[in-house]
C-alpha cells in the first residue's frame, strides 16, 4: 500500500491549487456577464438579487453568502442567502453609493445545520440519542469560542446542558430551538468554506441613469424670429428663452447637438448637397475650423461663458445639458496639422475622408485608431471630455461610438467615472445587436434601439422582451427616439398626427429612459427629403429652421401630460417590470408595468394603427399584476381622466387614432366593498 | 491641448493590458463549459463545430481562425472560420488521437478583404480608381513579404499591375479574382490581431466513451448449479462459462460489481436483514475483510490470476470487463486498523458509520474527505484504481461519486488519464441534476440518468431534450439503465414482459450507451421486495442466485437483435442527432437519428403502453429527416423485418405489446423511380 504518485503536470496542477476538503460547488451565478467580464449596472438606491447553484458532495447541509462592499470599503459585508429550491440560493442587496460595487460568494458545509437536520428525523424513531448530543455540543461549544459576551455564554451553557444528565427531551428542545439555530447561524465556523473564484462589479450610476426624459434642439434654431434671407443663428441665449417651453412639456435633459465651429471646406449644404452656398451653415457635425476644434464653442453661438450660462438657466427649469460628442474632424479641425499622425494617411499623402463606398464624406476625418500613437489620441479624446465636465456638463450623447474603437470606449468611461461617478454617456449606434450591446457592457449608460423602427405588436412584444429580461437588462440600458435629426421613420411620413401620438406614448411608457428630436416631433414634421428615405426635407442638419409653437395642433399639451405621468407613477420609471399581455386584435398592444410592491402598476393599451378606429378585448395576465379575478377594480385613463370598472383577464377597449390611440391606464384596487362605498387605491 | 492624463486604478489598468488598436472582438464562444473552467468531450474521429461572435468597430472586413493543437504538439494549427451571418463564425476541426486538445480563436481585421470589398462597389459608379489600385498594391506587396516562391512572386506580380498603366478593367480583374482573394487569405497580415482570452479544452476518449453496451452480472451467481442450500458460490471461471451467452446478445461491456472481500461485522442478511445467518454472503459493497480490502479478490471468486484470466477470455469474446469502484469500507477493512484518520471519529472513540437518519448503515464506513490526511487518503484512492488498471481494467463504473469530495475525482481521474488515456469512467449517481452534471464536468466519460423513471412520452421528450440538446451534450454522456441491482422501476414490476421490451428499445435506442443488470432482466424479474419499494424481491445483493437461462420467454432473442441492430446503424451510435416527432396518441412516442450525412436514419416508434394495442398517426418533421414530402420512401422494420412504404408527414402504426411494442424502422431512399423496379438504398 505504498502511496507513491506518479501524476504528471495538469492532474498535479489541480493538486496544488486547492485544499481537497473544500467540498462546496459554487457555479450559475446570477447576474454575471460574460463571465465577469463586464460590470453589471444599477442606479443608486437599487438592490442586486444574486443567485448562485450552491451544493456539495454526499448529504450535508450547506450555507452560504454574498459577500459585497463598495470600493471605497476594505471590508466585506456578509448578506446570508436562502435555499430556494433543487440547491438554488438567492439574496438581495442594495447599492446605495455611487461608483463600484464588488460581490463574490462563499459557501460551505454546515456541521450544525447538519446536526440539526438530521436530529430532528433521529427523534422520530425512539433511540439513544447520547453520543449525538455530545456531538452536537462540540459544535456549540466551537461556536461559542468563536462568539463573545452574552451570546458565548449562551451556546456554552446549551453545551453544558447538552453534556449533562438532562432528560433527552430538554436536551432536544434546546438543540432544535429556534434561539440556537439562530445564533449558531451568526457565528458559522466557515470551515473549508470555497470562495468562488470570481469577484463581480455593479456599476452604481444616479437615478437619471434609469428614468430620464429628453428633447434634442439645435440652439442655432432657436432665434426668436428669421433675419433676413432666413440667416437669423440662433444663439445659446436665445436657447435660453426656450427653457420654459421645453420644462413645460416635462423633459429633464436638453440635448444639444455640436456646438463647436463647423468645418468650411466640402461644407455640405442644404439638403445635403455637395456644394454649399457662401451662407449655409453645414453640419454640426463637421467639427473644427480656423476658430478651433472640441474643446471651442462655435462663436456664432455664443462665448463658452454663454455656454455655461446656458447649463446653470436650464438646471433652474429642471433640465440638465447633454452634450454632443463625435469623435470626427472637419478638414479644417487644427487636428488635422497639428497632429496628422492621428489620422490616415492616402497613398498621395492627402487625409482619407469617411467613406460608405460609392459614397465619399469628404467633410468628414475620421480618426485612425490603428495610428502608433494612439495612446496620445486616447488622452486627447479623454481631455475633450473632461474639458466639458468641468463646464458643467454631465451627460454626453456619443455619436456613432460603433465606428471608434471599442477599447477606447472602455478605457475612457471607466477612467472618467472613477473621477466623476455622476457622469453619464448614451450610445448613439444603430448597428448589429453585438456591437451595441458591446458598448453597453464596455460601460455606456445609455443606448439607443432599434425602437426606431419597430412598429408591429410582433416586433415590439420581441424586442422589449429581450431588452428588459434576462442578462441584457442587466447592462443595456434603452433610450427610446420616436425621430432623431437622421431618422424620420416610414411609418411618422404616412401616419401624420396620429402616428406621432402612437410613436410618442410607446416610447415614454415602454421605456423609462426616451427622448424626441423636437419642435419636429412635436410639430408632426413629416416631409421626407425623397420616397424611400429616412431624412428630413430641408433637414436641419444644414440649415437654420424657424418654427411656430404655438400650431394648434402641436403635440406639446399631450407630451407634457405623458410625461407628467411618468413622473408621478414610479411604475413607468423602469424596465425589468414590463409584461405583455394577449389582445384579440394584432393592432392593439397592451403591456403594463408595476412597482415591485404593486403600490403602482400601470396598464397601457396602444392602438398600433394610425388611420382606423380599433376595437380590441384584452386578456391581462392577472397573476402577474397580482390581481383578483373575482374582485372588480378601477381602471383610471390618465390621459383621457376616464374611469372604468374592470373585472378578471378580459377586458374591452376601443382607440378612436385621431383623438387618443392609447390609454395609459392606473390600476385602483378596490380597498372597501359593499356597505361601504367605493374606494379606490 | 497638453494630454496629462489622471486617470486612476481601474482606468489605468485598462490601458496597461491592451494595445489599443486590437480592435477585434471576440464573444459568444461555442463550444464553452462554465467559462472554459472545464473541457468538452468527444471520442477520437469526432469533429469540434466552434463558433463566436467575431466582430469591430466601424465597417471594416474581418478575418479570423480557430487554433488547435493536441497537447503532444507545440504548434498550433489554424482552420478558417467562416462568416454564418451577423457576425457569428463557424469552423470544423478534427481530433484524431487520444488525451487533450486545446483551442482558441483569433480575429483580425482584414484590410485586404475591406479594400476589395470596397472596390467592388466603388466600380459600380464611374470614378477615378488611381489612389485605390495604390493602397491595394502596398497590400499585396506586403503579402508578397509574407510568402514565398511562386506565391510571393504571384503577388508581387499583381501589385506591380495595379501600380503600372494597365487600364482599369485589367486592374479590376486581378484586384478581385478568385485567385488573389485566395492567395491573400493564405497570408494575412493579422496585424494587430486579437486572441481569445481563454484556451479551451477538448478531451478525446476512445468510441467506447459514446457507444457501449453493458451487462452487469454477479459472477458469485455464475455457478453451474446449487450447491447443497443454495449456497455453491460462483467463481470467476464459472463466470467465463456465460461469456459466451452474454457476447451472443451483443454485449460489449462486461460490468461486474465490486470483487472484493466481503465484511463480516454488520454484515446484512437476506433482503437486507439487519442480522444475518452464518451462511449469508453479505453484500459486494461492504469491502474489506481479514482477506484485504480494494486491492485483493474474494477468495470465494477465485484469485488474481483468475480475474486476469476473465479479463482476457472476455476480451476474446468482445467484452470488456467494467469493475465497480465503491470507495467505502466494511468495519472489518485493513484501513479502518491501519488509517484510522482515514474515518471520522464519534465521540465515543467508534469510527462514523453511514447514515441517512433515521436510517444507519453500520456495516458501511464512508471515508472521510475532510480528514487532516486527505492527500494520504487520495494517493490511496488513486494507487486502487492503478492497481486494476494494471491487471487489465480500462473501465470503471464508480459507486455513488457524488459522496465522495467533487475535487477528489477532478483529480484522480485528470491525472490518471495522463497515463492511461483510454480509461473511462460511469459515475453512478442518483442525484441532483446539478451535481450530476458536476461529475460529468469533472471527467467521468459516462454517467447513469433519470431515464430509469421517466416513462411517459413527455417526461422522455423533456429530459432527451435537455441530454442531447445544448451545452450538456457536449460534456455529459448518458448511459441508459431500465434496471440495476438498486431499482426495479414501478413500470417493469407492474407491465410484465411488454414493459421489460418497451424499457429495453427505449434505452437501446435513445441512448448511445446502455445496459441491463441481468439476467434479471432478460428473464423479465419482477418481484419487488414489498409494495412501495423498488429494491428487488431477495435481492441478489444478498445473496446468490441460480438462474435458468433457459426460460422459454428470455428477451435474450430481442436484446441480441436489438444490439444488432445498434451495431449495423450508426444513427444510434451517438446521441446529439436526437430528434423526436409528434403523434398523435400520446401513448406512442416517436423519434429518429441520423448520421450527419444522412447515410443511415433511424425512426423509432414505441407504444409506451404495456397493456393495450395503441395506434397513431405519426407525423414525421421531414426537413429533420431530409426526406422528400412529394416521393414515398420505404420504412424497413429491422424488428420484424416489415418493409412500409410511407410518404409525406403522416404515417400510421398500430403496436401491440405482447407481440412487439415497437417499431425501429430504416429509412431507406427511393433510389429510381418509373420504369425502373424501385430500388431503396
Amino acid at each position: 500500500m505504498s502511496t507513491a504518485m506518479d501524476s504528471s503536470t495538469l492532474g498535479e496542477t489541480l493538486l496544488q491549487q486547492v485544499d481537497g476538503r473544500q467540498r462546496v460547488v459554487i457555479e450559475g451565478v446570477y447576474p454575471e456577464i460574460d463571465c465577469g467580464q463586464f460590470p453589471i449596472k444599477r442606479v443608486t438606491g437599487q438592490s442586486v438579487v444574486v443567485e448562485a447553484d450552491v451544493f456539495a458532495d454526499g448529504h450535508d447541509s450547506i450555507s452560504c453568502q454574498v459577500l459585497y462592499r463598495s470600493d471605497t470599503e476594505r471590508d466585506w459585508r456578509a448578506q446570508s442567502m436562502r435555499l430556494l429550491e433543487n440547491g438554488r440560493w438567492r439574496a438581495e442587496i442594495q447599492v446605495t453609493k455611487l461608483g463600484q460595487y464588488r460581490y463574490t460568494l462563499e459557501g460551505w458545509i454546515d456541521p450544525f445545520k447538519t446536526w440539526r437536520h438530521d436530529l430532528m428525523k433521529r427523534v422520530k424513531v425512539p433511540q439513544d440519542l447520547r453520543i449525538d448530543f455530545l456531538i452536537g455540543a462540540d459544535l456549540l461549544e466551537d461556536a461559542a469560542g468563536r462568539a463573545s459576551g452574552a451570546d458565548s455564554l449562551r451556546l456554552a451553557d446549551s453545551a453544558r446542558l447538552l453534556r449533562g444528565d438532562s432528560d433527552q427531551e430538554s436536551k432536544v428542545e434546546v438543540a432544535l430551538s429556534d434561539e440556537t439555530a439562530a445564533l449558531m447561524d451568526h457565528y458559522p465556523a466557515r470551515r473549508f468554506a470555497t470562495r468562488y473564484d470570481k469577484e463581480l462589479i455593479v456599476i452604481v450610476e444616479r437615478e437619471k441613469a434609469l428614468f430620464s426624459t429628453w428633447y434634442e434642439v439645435f440652439p442655432r434654431s432657436c432665434a426668436p424670429e428669421p433675419g433676413r434671407h432666413g440667416t437669423f443663428h440662433g444663439t445659446f441665449k436665445d436657447c435660453e428663452a426656450w427653457l420654459p417651453y421645453i420644462s413645460s412639456m416635462g423633459f429633464d435633459v436638453l440635448y444639444l447637438p455640436p456646438i463647436h465651429p463647423i468645418g468650411r471646406t466640402f461644407r455640405k449644404g442644404k439638403n445635403n448637397s455637395v456644394v454649399a452656398q457662401p451662407d449655409d451653415v453645414g453640419s454640426p457635425w463637421a467639427i473644427g475650423a480656423d476658430e478651433g476644434g472640441h474643446m471651442s464653442v462655435h462663436p456664432q453661438l455664443g462665448t463658452l461663458d454663454d455656454f455655461r450660462h446656458l447649463v446653470s438657466k436650464a438646471k433652474e427649469c429642471g433640465l440638465e445639458v447633454a452634450l454632443d460628442i463625435a469623435f470626427q474632424c472637419s478638414p479644417d479641425h487644427p487636428y488635422t496639422r497639428e497632429h496628422p499622425e492621428w489620422f490616415r494617411k492616402r497613398p498621395d499623402g492627402s487625409i482619407q475622408y469617411a467613406e460608405n463606398p460609392p459614397k465619399k464624406y469628404q467633410d468628414i476625418y475620421p480618426f485612425d485608431f490603428e495610428t502608433p500613437q494612439w495612446r496620445q489620441l486616447w488622452d486627447e479624446l479623454r481631455n475633450v471630455l473632461v474639458f466639458w465636465i468641468q463646464q458643467g456638463v454631465r451627460i454626453f450623447r456619443v455619436d456613432n461610438p460603433h465606428t471608434k474603437a471599442l477599447r477606447f470606449w472602455q478605457w475612457v468611461i471607466t477612467s472618467l467615472k472613477e473621477e466623476y461617478p455622476d457622469i453619464l454617456f448614451l450610445a448613439e449606434a444603430f448597428t448589429r445587436p453585438q456591437l451595441m450591446y458591446r458598448l453597453a457592457k464596455l460601460g455606456f449608460s445609455q443606448s439607443y434601439t432599434y425602437f426606431t423602427w419597430r412598429n408591429t405588436k410582433q416586433e415590439l412584444t420581441d424586442y422589449f422582451s429581450e431588452l428588459t429580461h434576462g442578462k441584457t437588462s442587466d447592462y443595456f440600458r434603452p433610450n427610446l427616439w420616436p425621430n432623431t435629426p437622421d431618422i424620420l421613420p416610414e411609418f411618422l411620413q404616412v401616419g401624420s398626427r396620429p402616428a406621432f401620438m402612437i410613436r410618442l406614448i410607446l416610447a415614454a411608457t415602454l421605456g423609462s429612459n426616451y427622448g424626441i428630436y423636437g419642435p419636429a416631433f412635436e410639430l408632426c414634421e413629416n416631409a421626407a427629403a425623397a420616397p424611400g428615405s429616412e431624412e428630413y426635407l430641408n433637414s436641419e442638419k444644414y440649415e437654420l429652421k424657424h418654427r411656430d409653437l404655438n400650431w394648434p395642433l402641436s403635440l406639446k399639451n399631450l407630451i407634457a401630460r405623458v410625461n407628467q405621468i411618468r413622473r408621478d407613477n414610479p411604475a413607468l420609471q423602469s424596465n425589468r417590470n414590463l409584461r405583455f399581455h394577449e389582445t384579440d386584435n394584432p393592432l392593439v398592444i397592451c403591456y403594463s408595468k408595476s412597482t415591485d410592491d404593486h403600490s403602482d402598476t400601470i396598464v397601457v393599451v396602444v392602438n398600433l394603427d394610425a388611420f382606423h378606429t380599433q376595437p380590441s378585448w384584452i386578456n391581462l395576465d392577472l397573476e402577474s399584476l397580482e390581481l383578483d379575478p373575482n374582485r372588480s377594480f378601477q381602471a383610471h385613463d390618465l390621459l383621457s381622466d376616464g374611469r372604468y370598472l374592470w373585472q378578471g383577464k378580459r377586458n374591452y377597449v376601443e382607440l378612436v387614432p385621431e383623438s387618443m390611440p392609447a390609454h395609459i391606464l392606473r390600476v385602483r384596487r378596490r380597498i372597501r366593498s359593499e356597505r361601504d362605498f367605493d374606494y379606490y387605491l
